[in-house]
């Protein structure tokens, strides 16, 4: 468990569930017109009117998904909330409620539940959304974070992942691989720190960028924005939390095509490079199969070529061809490989 | 961990994350025309038109909520569904979707996983709900459980907490107590297997009720149906969870009302009195204090008193006074006592 900066502690147990509640939610105000009805009754009351609903939930587990160790509070607020509302995103939806289930073990404090809840607040202010309601339990050890996000979206305009067509050009926005790097350095810092105590961890100001894309990566609602404000509707889309070339074979698979992505064309920051190549990696692999990028990955008509070109922080990578279930990376010498799945997962042969 | 009757055991860790999805979904099938999307993308797509929707959370933690030595999974299944959609049926609304998080140790088996569902789908079956999304993911030990339930509900008829007025009818469904003695039945056969593990678990046939009271309560549905088809709005309305003193605390404090709940109306089933009277406990405390009867408790109008009566399986316990906070029990005796919060909560002086 982190030690906060904050030397109080006052047992969650003092103060009870409802009263906890009450204290959350007070520093919580609405924000969009579709919250009718937020924390306080049996149940959130919303209204989309004509607009359709989207609804994803995620589950974030102490030692599975996040190391408490190295992992700030408030980052972590922030962080399970935009890895919930990017799936909202990730339909062309605006995320509008998020609702929070949280267990926690005796060792958490008011004060460490207060650090936590600032993330989230950060996320509401940054992303306008509203909590609306949720969940406050015990559990023997550790931390259990449950987000179910819900945003609404055009009817017309819900993108799915089946709808690559052959030729469609295969865009991505931001950069890939610097996240999984970030956890990389921090792991490693652990190992250091707990081999010993004495040596304080050395987070390099260099390395920053990679621990911020780790700890508190952005959400894209700039991207679905960019794409509503230039008419752009992708005929696929999904966000990138499993790692590109995992991901990437969803749309394939549903859209019942193939893929080339071009080596070349990968987005791959300086940082992510020099750090990759100090771990012995190779920084294409680590943008392959990286994860938890929460980048938008998506294809669009040729004929859109030029208005996407405009935004400097999407990059076209490759394309969709007819060739069912052929997921091809062309390397920088020009060869060709199948991609494999090799993305982070919950259950299967890699987990983290 | 309860030894299930299917002797075989397939790790999940074999099976992987998305297939395990996939043979989880394929056993449900779409039965709201609401669910547009359901499984298989970035989030589910819902649309209800005119009508409002209501959206509830809830986290159930191994050790905490429930004990797998002896809840079988089916019955779990069942009541995490039923726990959750009981949010929106205490709200006036009609429960259409839900979203299940899964946290599972390596002592799961695919063959357990599939026994969970098996309740699930049960409970889908017999409320009409579409499994609309989840997540599942690993845990070092335990099974975390989180179920978000949404529903709909005609604009002009949510029924929230805070609308009873003094001389309202007070009014329960059901019977109070039997969950919490089910509970305790169970909790003293584990102890005397755990003295002496060669004893078998003696579950007596009279007390059935009891047992099935706690592991596998009803949604009252049909309540909602009987108000709707009697033209009764509910001025308040919630549903029993944490156990009628402290609920109906909820619905006077935020209606700023009090009320006079009289203990000769307590619907009591015969099986509870017999059980509180072995333990030694007083059966009016159990059905005051019990909680998780997921009865629903509502006030009316009193115009309604006649119609109200029709409906043998609901109770007038008592009335709405003006007298803000105060919440009084008159007993058998004529004795007026003031009633105090003692309901199971998560954190608090009484966990669970």
């Amino acid at each position: 468990m982190t030690t906060e900066s904050n030397p109080s502690f006052t047992p969650l147990a003092e103060i009870g569930e409802f009263k906890l509640i009450d204290y959350i939610s007070q520093k919580f105000h609405q924000r969009n017109a579709s919250s009718l009805k937020l924390i306080g009754d049996d149940s959130a009351q919303l209204y989309y009117g004509n607009n359709h609903s989207l609804v994803s939930t995620d589950m974030f587990v102490h030692g599975v998904h996040f190391d408490l160790d190295y992992f700030p509070l408030q980052h972590l607020g922030f962080k399970t909330v935009v890895a919930s509302i990017s799936d909202i995103l990730a339909m062309n939806g605006r995320p509008r409620q998020i609702f929070i289930s949280l267990a926690l073990s005796n060792h958490f404090s008011v004060e460490m539940l207060d650090l936590y809840y600032e993330g989230v607040l950060a996320a509401c202010e940054e992303y306008n959304l509203d909590l609306a309601g949720g969940d406050l339990t015990t559990i023997n050890r550790g931390m259990i974070i449950n987000v179910t996000a819900i945003g609404e979206a055009d009817k017309e305009k819900v993108v799915y992942r089946n709808g690559a067509q052959p030729n469609d050009l295969v865009c991505v926005s931001g950069d890939l691989g610097a996240a999984y790097l970030g956890l990389q350095l921090l792991e490693r810092e652990k190992k250091v720190y707990l081999a010993n105590p004495s040596i304080q961890p050395e987070l390099k100001e260099e390395n920053q960028y990679l621990y911020q894309r780790f700890l508190r990566p952005d959400g894209r609602d700039d991207v679905i924005k960019f794409l509503a404000d230039n008419h752009i509707v992708p005929t696929a889309m999904m966000d990138i939390s499993d790692g590109l070339s995992s991901d990437i074979m969803h749309i394939t698979s549903q859209s019942k095509a193939g893929v080339r992505i071009y080596e070349d064309k990968l987005p791959i920051h300086p940082a992510t490079v020099d750090v990759a190549e100090e771990f012995g990696m190779n920084p294409t692999t680590c943008a392959l199969n990286g994860g938890e990028d929460y980048e938008l990955l998506f294809t669009i008509s040729p004929a859109h070529y030029e208005a996407i070109t405009k935004n400097k922080d999407i990059s076209v990578i490759g394309h969709i061809t007819a060739q069912t279930g052929k997921n091809e990376l062309v390397t920088k010498g020009e060869n060709v490989f199948e991609m494999v799945a090799q993305g982070w997962q919950s259950y299967g042969s890699n987990p983290q």
